[in-house]
């Protein structure tokens, strides 16, 4: 039976791109029948990385059947994987995210968890050196998923890792940083087909602060502009996506990537006391800037307070 | 803050071992100021261990207090570990059992799990080329944890990785494996000083199996007739530690390390039923043996049905 290998719901880079990795590791060095699948479209970036190495975009499944063996990356969390998870044949894990708990395999796996900012960092180093057989493709999504990941190197999750297999691939595939990521950024930041909605969901997870559950969502972008002139309706649409999927606010983070700073929008006297108390912040309008803040994980969760 | 390394309750030999090993690679390697720690009295053959190699037992303590720094080895089961364990700052977690669930982390986190047979095995690994410079004792609790939870190579869980680290280690350090492996388990075996209900708790998980609790206990010996002529007294006592600990049902395997055959206590017509629908074997008395049975994790856990 196939090995499915696939991240989280909505498919950022790493998760697109690390299934289609480990993939190839599984199927060409291992020798195991595995394929790479997503959990939803992946966005906008992710589809610039699979065009601009000529990858083919995974098939798209809603749900694991039972036994199915799977192999997850990027993720350790059931609420960002499919329904029945715990009913899969999970094989193994690779992630770099903090343990959720919740996730139960039937025997022992291979588990690789580490605190870098990438999945795909931590699989050059499984790898090893069987990497020399992988196509540039394979070489390309890895790049591709550290540069995204770490803001080309600007977000604070960054580690030395990361550098040192950033630089050692597009050494060996002659990319020029700095360009390249220009090229993915810009991908990103082009948002105009989404609606609404799509923008709150996009790139997002949920959180609980003393009872009170957030969607926190972040939108990292070159082109912030595009998005805040949207913050009207954003703000309006934040009240039916909230009540839809069962949280009391959402919170939207506009991610500056190259200003490296956070533009929160500010519906209301909720997330109002929340900039406060969160970031000692004084939002007098319904926009608050956060100097310095570009990670979820590392800057925004660890101090969200209401 | 010393982190402090520890592996599971009732700690036996890779629970002890390992905890020392990587308290070594912690202070001596990493630069880390660790300690390792035990969650109870140390099993005879960890006792063996240390006294052989000159090894100091380590503390034994009883919980772990807010944000104490901590790695787990060896399980990663919340029941396993101390009641706080989730309020402590858990650095790392090194283990080669299923993933549970139910630890949660506070960020990012290096996870390793693999399904080799010995915690031990997976931190040769990490540690690599660093392993020249521990000093003897650490190489010989090495030797003697992956000797230990694979008996000697004898158990279904044993790898060719766990074979190939042991032989590396005894061949470094002059031992012959057939004979310090008879001393190790001459002194597991050595359980004269143990009350019943120690026995019965000594190396034991707790499973459900729909709905009813049972605490699966494994004695591994090579003189089985010393725990069995002792079946009247610790059948009886079953009843009260079932009580205390709350669950249904003691099971106790006694495994003959040199036979490879386990024999299960049969005091009941519930254990009765379950030794037919486990293991398809029929009790006529009060024991019933099960050839080729040394294993819980791969034997006895994965075909428990009552």
């Amino acid at each position: 039976m196939t090995t499915f290998v696939f991240g989280h719901k909505s498919p950022d880079t790493d998760s697109t791109g690390s299934a289609i990795i480990w993939s190839w590791y599984l199927n060409q060095i291992k020798g195991v029948d595995a394929a790479p699948k997503l959990l939803g479209e992946p966005n906008t970036e992710a589809a610039f990385m699979l065009q601009h190495w000529g990858l083919d975009k995974p098939e798209i499944i809603a749900d694991v059947a039972d036994d199915q063996p799977v192999v997850i990356v990027d993720t350790n969390n059931p609420a960002e994987l499919p329904a029945n998870i715990n009913g899969a044949d999970i094989q193994a894990i690779i992630d770099h995210h903090k343990l959720v708990g919740g996730l139960e395999t039937k025997g022992p796996i291979n588990i690789r968890i580490e605190p870098v900012a990438c999945t795909a960092t931590i699989m050059w180093k499984m790898i090893g050196a069987d990497l020399a057989q992988a196509p540039r493709e394979i070489k390309g999504a890895m790049l591709t998923c550290i540069l995204s990941d770490t803001l080309e190197f600007r977000s604070p999750t960054t580690t030395q890792e990361d550098k040192a297999v950033a630089y050692s691939l597009a050494e060996d595939l002659g990319v020029d940083i700095a360009a390249y990521a220009a090229d993915m950024f810009a991908a990103k930041s082009d948002v105009s087909a989404f609606s609404d909605a799509e923008l709150l969901r996009m790139d997002s997870k949920e959180y609980a602060v003393d009872g009170t559950k957030f969607r926190v969502s972040v939108l990292e972008t070159t082109a912030p502009g595009v998005v805040l002139d949207r913050k009207a309706s954003l703000m309006e649409t934040m009240t039916s996506v909230a009540k839809e999927d069962g949280v009391d606010q959402v919170l939207l983070f506009v991610v500056d990537i190259l200003k490296e700073e956070a533009t929160l929008l500010v519906p209301n006297d909720l997330v109002r006391s929340l900039a406060s108390k969160s970031f000692d912040a004084t939002a007098e309008g319904d926009t608050v800037v956060l100097p310095g803040v570009m990670s979820r994980k590392k800057q925004i969760i660890p101090n969200l307070a209401i």
